[in-house]
């Protein structure tokens, strides 16, 4: 608590924030939290219940009052202490998504005592109040942020808790082997052979899950970070098809979703469940920008800083100078288009692909995942990690268990290896937040959606 | 039901809509409604409560499952019909604000049997159900699409049932004539006097009421669309800095609220609760538009188009040629600005402003809201319509009342004067809905938010 509090976070405030998005909709939903919030909301709502005798998880519905003037009709959601979400009494708002009346409906907030909630706040709260570690509390706003299905996948294992458990196990290991040593530390300090009570499986067993775990760090990135695909080749080659293509087969329903709007030159779209934007260079060009020059200068830009290169040559007209001296001098995958009206064989490295009938787009997926993936291994079915923090400290124990060994290996004294054991273990608690410290909180919940 | 069916809405459907904006946020609500929605849903959730057997207006935490794989951690609100929105069973989604996870969610609803919700169709099925009347129901709309305060609250009144009611007394009083007029019709052929039960102070009263309300129109008209308000004047005039002080002084929470963009040429203001969009026609000029004249072609446009100029002069400078010449072609309100570094007296018809301390800007916004109002008046505290096609039924109904007289004053015979009595009453309850038809439930319903 005290840490929260210096640094702006003070966990006694009452806290609102709106937590959808900010535009017109059929529903908005206002979140609030803080010891006595059921209270506050209800002297500022007329419905036909009685807020303060409701129990937890129950709605009611009624007018939100202004002294005599009506602000908005609402449902409220009541939670009770501790079965919320920041284990505070809470109240959610589901107003109507009317930008006035949201506004209108947080300035009586403010009026009635909140203040604005900080990002993350709310997870926050949940963290200091013991309902979710560290881990899960970063797989919250992973989760909110992912960009592919997959993506999301993950990171909602991880709220279930794959990485907690996997980093609890992991650190029951080491405090077992640790507990071990200082009961020989404290009783037994004429042992001839200070190695005799420790176990060097234990040791190994916690070592590996704790490298398997790291070693999914740069997949995890990956599926958060995405990868940038350029389309490129001459004029009329096929790049728009292709682009057109690549919505179609991402199978996403956004589109049916009132309020999304498809950039010509750019989209997101998922490969195999990694999330990419696609960048379709011709479209640059045919921009409104008036300086073709400029348009190229874009084009280049775009082409030196995706990971992926998608050059697109008309099987039609076949391979001309400029096609090769492209190929030559970027690392790309060149793709013979149009076998749907050309049967000419494509050149060696090239794949055949109709970007209007979609024949070889099922390949050049494959092709695309493998050289995102490069030689990272995946097993969906583990845990897998995103969070650079994690990684680290993950680090800082598989170093300390190093050192454990190297110096169980020198026979060093059993006291010295204590220290670097300890270490270990502790890392692993930083990173669940059994040892935290205010800047460690600062910087993660800080990096939150207001209303999470 | 049919009259649904036929326009491609189906009540016995279980539908599902996103009801809150499309983007990453803290929460994300999916609406469903109809028969059955809890069973189905129930289907899919696993949590620590039997959805089936939970009374209405209650939440549970849990997760939503497609099979063996979890698709996302949610709270479900369960309402019982006829206690919903809707009236009918409906179940509310409170998902993590992911995008990939909204998708997710939604394919998971629609494999389960729901279908995507058509604009409106949640109000539809809350009109059919009995639950509001067509007042109310458009007043849903309007409250949604509200841009000011003001207007917000005019359509929170309207969803309380500040027209329905008033329509209702006017239908009452008109309903009763008609009745007196026709037990004489039946019991007294042979009366001398038609006019001798015929209460004409009750009809006065219905057209007088009636009459205030369709006054009302050209305000909430005003309320509803607002008004266009360009910036002009010669560069440094304090254009930008008079932009800036209308946000300013709008004390619009707005900004406050994460993912608003300002964008610096045109923004949304209330000016004394009439929604604004203003114009800085100096931002339109230093765009990024390479060719001046194009810039220059845009400003007037803008000017053209507004409802209301503000000509600024700077008073340092004195009036030039070129201002007088604007002022002289165009019907604006002209501003003598810069009156904190410059004491020279503003000419005639100018309003003295200082852009800078705000001197002065509270009686500009009276200015601009009696422009904006011209002869209109204003009872806020009485019920003022918004929609066109309650303001055709008013009319409607007036002029049968019209008619009625006429033909009493014309001493007709009594069965000709019951059928203008008869349409009197009918455009009425065609307004509130009693009487409606598919073509109107279509037009009014499509227009509405995709959720509601």
């Amino acid at each position: 608590m005290i840490l929260a509090m210096k640094h702006g976070y003070d966990t006694e405030d009452l806290i609102a924030a709106l937590a959808t998005p900010w535009g017109e909709s059929a529903l908005a939903v206002i979140r609030t939290s803080g010891t006595g919030s059921i209270e506050k909301i209800a002297s500022i709502f007329k419905g036909n219940k009685d807020l303060t005798s409701l129990p937890g998880y129950s709605l009611a519905y009624g007018m939100l009052m202004d002294g005599n003037t009506a602000v908005d009709q609402v449902v409220l959601g009541i939670y009770r202490a501790p079965k919320s979400y920041t284990g505070e009494d809470m109240v959610e708002l589901y107003c109507h998504g009317s930008l006035p009346g949201i506004e209108a409906v947080m300035e009586l907030l403010y009026k009635t005592g909140f203040r604005a909630a900080q990002p993350g706040e709310f997870t926050l709260r949940s963290f200091l109040n013991g309902k979710v570690d560290l881990t899960k509390a970063e797989a919250v706003n992973e989760l909110i942020l992912s960009k592919s299905r997959q993506a999301q996948g993950l990171a909602l294992d991880r709220l279930s808790g794959s990485i907690y458990d996997a980093i609890d196990r992991a650190k029951h290991l080491l405090a077992d082997i640790l507990a071990a040593v200082e009961i020989q530390l404290d009783y037994a300090e004429d042992e001839a052979d200070p190695a005799a009570g420790f176990d060097m499986d234990k040791l190994d067993k916690a070592a590996d899950m704790l490298s398997r775990l790291a070693a999914t760090y740069q997949v995890g990135k990956l599926y958060k970070e995405g990868i940038r695909i350029a389309l490129a080749g001459r004029t009329n080659a096929g790049k728009s098809k292709l682009f057109n293509l690549f919505l179609k087969e991402d199978r996403s329903i956004v589109s049916d979703i009132k309020g999304t709007t498809r950039d010509y030159i750019e989209s997101s779209v998922a490969v195999k469940g990694i999330p990419a934007v696609l960048i379709d260079t011709a479209g640059l060009r045919e921009s409104s920008d008036p300086v073709e020059a400029e348009g190229i200068r874009r084009s280049n830009m775009v082409i030196e800083n995706a990971d992926i290169i998608l050059y697109l040559v008309d099987a039609s007209e076949g391979l001309s100078d400029e096609d090769k001296a492209f190929i030559k001098d970027h690392p790309c995958i060149p793709l013979w288009n149009k076998t749907d009206i050309c049967t000419r064989p494509a050149p060696d490295g090239f794949v055949p692909i109709s970007a209007v009938t979609g024949a070889g787009f099922a390949e050049l997926e494959e092709l695309i995942f493998a050289k995102a993936m490069g030689n990272r291994k995946v097993d969906m079915a583990e845990a897998v990690i995103d969070s650079q923090r994690q990684k680290e400290l993950i680090d800082r124990s598989l170093d300390a268990i190093g050192k454990v060994k190297i110096g169980m290996a020198a026979e060093m004294p059993l006291d010295v290896v204590a220290v670097d054991l300890e270490e270990a273990v502790n890392a692993l608690g930083e990173l669940t937040g059994e040892i935290t410290s205010a800047d460690i909180l600062e910087n993660m919940f800080s990096r939150f959606c207001v209303g999470k």
